[in-house]
């Protein structure tokens, strides 16, 4: 069994309006020191080792996991000890 | 400065519809192999360094960034260099 960590962020560049209300509301509880917040997705995906499977990994945040046209992915593969 | 990547995923036990609907999706396009899927929010946090900075994100995790009752949080302190 593998644990797959995804981490789906924002592309540089794309309006964040929710990390910013992020931000506000921190500082707003004085923590003046929080300059900037990005706000994305992270999933931990349990599944059956594979031959091809950083390949499918690939693939599955590709077509579904993540937007292509305004989100970056990365992932990272554990193995889990039943 | 320094980044602060915080990772916020529901508490085990915690029913997760949008990872039912996820793995759902994954399983129709044919990652039979795909067991669970947990959705989670990932966050990168930007600041300026402080004396307290760790028991700061302490703070802002269970103030504002994650919901105590159903999510647990952790996150890691990266420096930024220039």
């Amino acid at each position: 069994m593998r644990k797959v960590k995804v981490y789906i962020t924002l592309k540089e560049g794309v309006l964040d309006p929710q990390g910013k209300a992020v931000k506000n509301s921190l500082n707003t509880l004085d923590y003046a020191n929080v300059n900037e917040v990005r706000v994305g997705k992270y999933m931990e995906v349990m599944m059956e080792d594979a031959e091809n499977l950083e390949a499918q990994v690939e693939e599955m945040c590709e077509k579904l996991l993540a937007n292509p046209v305004i989100e970056d992915y990365s992932y990272q593969i554990e193995e889990v000890i039943a």
